[in-house]
């Protein structure tokens, strides 16, 4: 496996790591033997990319990549990519709030699935071998439309970390309640929300100005919705409250009994914080 | 310890459990002859419990609660006490998605807040008590007025369980997205909000109602910073997304630094489905 990445920094890490056979300086060079080149850069930096390794890729070779929005992507990529290359775009949906070499382990892909979303007309040959690339990796594989895949994230993936971004903005922004209050009694719920507003920056901008569309959209139906529950809190009408509490009991129990989400009460958090007081990590962020 | 609960079924729970030493069919036997009486029960029932028991507490009794909203609590079960007993409630901001005398478990206080909310003119000694408890079950102890705790919980517990509620809510409701589909890729941060839209429905019903004010208050606030990112997102300001994306990291970084949240990435979450594949808890609601 050849490396490569923008930041000197990085590709000194991934040498210490020894995850790589061989770590080079540019994108150029890390793709001219390559049979399957996967891009792993922010969205708003692939079409860069494919511009530069379109002319050293040789024929035959496979490019896909692991981008969070796919019609840009596709947009952005192919037409960047020589006719003698095959194109299929992928995303794995897992990941950590983590970044940069060190925030990678063993297990991250096991039972998460990956999202291929091959042009009209690829070679299913190519499809089959980015599938199994990722299937031995322990994922399962769909295939779906770049559009489809945006909607999708949009509401399973977009959505969130911007509710959840802003939340705590919110918060950090508030004069009677301090930040140590904020802190402090972080327990009652709020500190869920900080796990994914711990993203990488550079990432999160990009998805949201390359998913436009359907962030939006989304957004329109989560605010419609609540100023439903605004409204029901403000005449007290219990029970509609009541009602959607109920309702979402379900899609947790479904998410466990599907495998993708752990059934220990609190995500199995339970050490006491001075047993478990470790160094907190300070991620690689996007381009440093 | 004497324990009772409305619900037959819970308190056959609880004999089967063995922690209590004694459980009684009813409020006003269990209080009797106790010098600690400790109400937990959904906010809007606390002036029922308030009014049953009031009338059997022993002179010198301390009454306290753990009730999520406190200046509410205050109003509804304060002119049911006597006035040979002490009033000093209480709100341990620790819990998980379950609830029910299956759900807790030794160490659910360790490193967490206690909020004590005691009236002017109370006992200091009755306050030292009841502080003495919450250490003793490994928490830390904090005073304020009710009005300042429903401020600050209305930011950091009760915002973020109506935002998760209303996008798990939005989620369920789409036809362009299937349900499966939500399930399949909630890994891309979407679970995450699942596990506080799994909690108590009654409970949280009754938070929404008697805390409004504050709750209407972050609410306000949360959809006027969303509207900005939205805004944001639609013209394109990238820079707007990237400053707000980068603050609220180092939000995460104090939680875990203060250790009221793990440093583990994902929250630790790493086993695969296959592996952790244990039964899904079907928690006692509460009144059942």
């Amino acid at each position: 496996m050849i490396v490569t990445d923008a930041s000197e920094r990085v590709r000194h890490r991934v040498r210490a790591l020894g995850f790589a056979d061989v770590v080079v300086d540019t994108a150029a060079e890390a793709v001219a033997t390559a049979d399957l080149v996967i891009a792993c850069v922010p969205v708003g930096a692939q079409g860069l990319v494919a511009a530069e390794i379109g002319p050293a890729l040789k024929p035959g070779a496979i490019v896909s990549d692991v981008g969070s929005v796919k019609a840009a992507v596709v947009r952005d990529m192919a037409p960047h990519l020589p006719a003698h290359v095959q194109f299929v775009p992928a995303h794995p949906v897992a990941g950590t709030e983590n970044s940069g070499p060190d925030a990678g382990f063993a297990e991250l892909f096991e039972g998460r699935w990956t999202i291929l979303t091959p042009p009209d007309g690829s070679d299913p040959l190519a499809v089959r071998q980015v599938a199994t690339y990722w299937e031995q990796l322990g994922a399962k594989v769909e295939v779906m439309t770049p559009e489809h895949h945006d909607l999708v994230l949009a509401i399973t993936s977009h959505l969130p970390h911007l509710i959840a971004y802003n939340i705590v903005g919110t918060a950090d922004d508030l004069a009677a309640v301090t930040k140590s209050e904020v802190i402090k009694f972080s327990a009652g719920g709020f500190r869920d929300f900080t796990r994914i507003a711990a993203s990488d920056p550079t990432m999160w901008r990009d998805v949201f100005l390359a998913n436009r569309e359907a962030v939006l959209e989304m957004l329109g139906r989560f605010t419609e919705d609540l100023a439903y529950l605004q409204r029901a809190i403000r005449w007290g009408e219990g029970d509609k409250l009541f009602d959607l509490f109920t309702r979402t009991r379900a899609i947790r129990r479904s998410i466990i009994e599907s495998g993708q989400e752990t059934a220990a009460p609190d995500f199995g958090r339970r050490a006491s914080p001075a047993r478990e007081r470790v160094p907190v990590p300070r991620p690689y962020g996007a381009g440093e």
